[in-house]
């Protein structure tokens, strides 16, 4: 079902130095499947993290966040599906750091330099020993090249996974970019996706590394929607090994800083868009821009109203020009002083709404022509000033329906 | 579909005596069926009405405001189905104003004492000449006890008329309530309905109604939500004739206004009820109360952020109690210092979560019981304060696409 999305050919995804990935079957939820990934990292690499704002975060979500402020060198990330180990309480708390001790004790670590991450169904307690028998195996089968097995082990209702990488040249030395992400359904980041793992071998300070992540998941995991659910378990994770032997980009002001920033911004906005376009049910992959705001904020508001509608998103499906509801939308985005007299709506190039009011020129079968493609951009002009935004979701189908009725049993 | 609901039985549907009910069949956007109701009011009587805060509101709102705000006595409703009359700008207007015109002609009144609505498709031009032409076949039709076809007359994608009725006594004298309502979708009310008329035949000043009309709609129809998506057209109305003869309620401290508030309270709350149970493709209904908030507006919060999440509305379609993403909605519901371990969470009588995990004495089999009723209480604890609220919303199916994907087809 996904839109225009192919799954990764393994040799398109280029190994990152110094970061060695490992899956196992540890039968988490389902018996046969691959879905537990160690990603193992050279000494002297950098790690940056931003997390769900879910007020109910994940235990992995917790533990991730105080490892991270012990600011002790990552050796490893820890990664599972089948189950979120969100809404567990203490015992949740517990069974996340158990995992962290048990890999540090096999890699000869603390276990504050492990960094757990679960994704699946929530309020079910983590089987804790399935994991951790399975670890052996999973660092066995570690390795530079293993991305693409990577990607398949972190899905779950994902069709295709999703990863794609990058190459640049810092200071004359070629630096590689790769990215693994996974998620199709409870999408609407507040501040990272589901899970998000982004990996280069360029030199960075955490400190220039944490900057150059919430730069790029701005402008990527955080523009996306399927179903305006923030999960429990979002996480979108930057490391840097070092191990290509470039100059440390130590801040913003430094001049490989933009490079690598744009190298690793094009690896998070394709994974970003992978998600929506095998978005749960996903039939058609939207792009929603929205311009001439008085700020951003204003123009976010307007472009979510639109993503979330349930109607706007099931006229998609329908490929039902039924482009007032695209007004309707706009117009209760909860801008007070909005005169939709100066607002003006574009369906790709065919004007729908001209001044507030259907357009005089507009044709049924132009906008008919657009809404039976699979990729169509929404674009609302406020009148208001000069702000913008941009960003992507997918229509609700009666897949999405099936594919959430079903989830669990 | 509709989740235990029956059409109301004309005998139950109590006469106004002063409101009078004509309907027609006009071809606005179907033949062959009742799309014009006109409401004539006898002199004397009060109308108050709340509308939608949508920026996009239609034309028919634009009017009533306008005319409502002149304050002479309002003579007649109009109300025409197939056609929402909204997103079609100044031209839009002069159609809306030119069916008021036309009317007061008929009734030998100015237009300004006639108020319009339209329900229907957004940013089509309102087939003016077929409603014109219908308005004498309307008004022949109009009589007292014609409430059970007015209630199907306004009746878009809903599947069950929507009316009913209150007697009660005031200073002795006999008062009648009675009430429509249409909507099924693009049903999340921002002060009132789709469309909701309700009518009395005490006596009550303009002013006076306002403010019951004010306090009925906060706990009827701004309480409910099927899909999150405000309507350009929403208008809730209410008529008081003064015909039973009754002393005219000047005010809130009048021994009568708590009484008919009541009455009137009732009459909005079942029908506001009934657009949930009659909600598109809706097969169970669904109560939402949050308690224990610091304030009713964090309460409101949660309780939309439950019965607006496209994945717990999916469960409860399934009937699966996959209730981690009940808590999930919970965590991004917007209270920045929620503290989880204090959040309790109820299915009927059966607590889930307690302390903000997973409740120890849970079994499944008990959530699981709750889930296969057609009728489910979710009750949110939130440990902070003494404020709360109660809304109603349905769950979300594959009937829900259907509708609204084939809706103008």
């Amino acid at each position: 079902m996904a839109v225009n999305l192919v799954p990764p050919k393994p040799e398109d995804l280029l190994p990152v130095k110094g970061a060695a990935l490992g899956v196992a079957e540890a039968g988490v939820r389902k018996a046969e499947r691959k879905d537990l990934l160690v990603l193992r990292l050279a000494e002297g690499a950098s790690v940056a993290g931003v997390f769900t704002q879910n007020r109910f975060c994940a235990a992995p979500v917790i533990v991730c966040k105080e490892n991270l402020a012990l600011a002790q060198p990552i050796r490893a990330l820890l990664v599972n599906t089948g189950n979120a180990n969100a809404g567990t309480g203490d015992e949740g708390l517990a069974r996340a750091r158990q995992t962290c001790a048990e890999l540090a004790v096999l890699l000869g670590c603390k276990p504050a330099q492990i960094l757990p991450f679960s994704t699946g169904v929530i309020m079910e307690p983590l089987p804790l020993e399935r994991i951790v028998a399975a670890l052996p195996r999973a660092l066995a089968d570690c390795r530079e090249d293993n991305w693409a097995r990577a990607a398949e082990a972190i899905m779950t209702t994902d069709t295709v996974p999703k990863a794609c990488s990058r190459r640049l040249s810092l200071s004359g030395k070629s630096v590689t970019v790769t990215g693994i992400a996974k998620g199709a359904g409870m999408i609407h980041p507040d501040m990272a996706t589901m899970l998000g793992f982004v990996a280069t071998d360029a030199a960075v300070s955490p400190a220039a590394l944490q900057r150059m992540l919430a730069l790029v998941a701005a402008r990527s995991f955080n523009r996306i929607t399927v179903d305006g659910d923030t999960s429990t378990n979002d996480s979108f994770m930057l490391i840097a090994t070092g191990a290509a032997g470039t100059e440390t980009i130590t801040g913003e002001k430094h001049p490989d800083f933009a490079l690598l920033a744009a190298a690793v911004g094009e690896v998070a906005l394709r994974l970003a868009q992978a998600i929506i376009r095998d978005g749960e049910g996903a039939t058609k992959f939207i792009t929603v821009q929205v311009e001439g705001g008085a700020n951003e904020a204003e123009c976010s508001k307007v472009a979510y109203a639109i993503a979330h509608s349930p109607l706007v998103k099931t006229a998609f499906f329908a490929s039902d020009p039924n482009l007032g509801r695209l007004l309707c939308a706009i117009g209760y985005a909860g801008i007070a002083d909005l005169d939709v007299g100066r607002v003006q709506l574009y369906l790709d190039e065919v004007q729908v709404a001209k001044d507030g009011g259907r357009n005089p020129a507009y044709r049924e079968e132009d906008g008919q022509r657009v809404m039976r493609q699979s990729e169509i951009t929404v674009r609302v002009e406020l009148g208001r000033g000069k702000a913008e935004t941009t960003l992507w979701t997918c229509d609700l189908s009666h897949e999405y329906v099936s594919i959430n009725a079903d989830y669990r049993s």
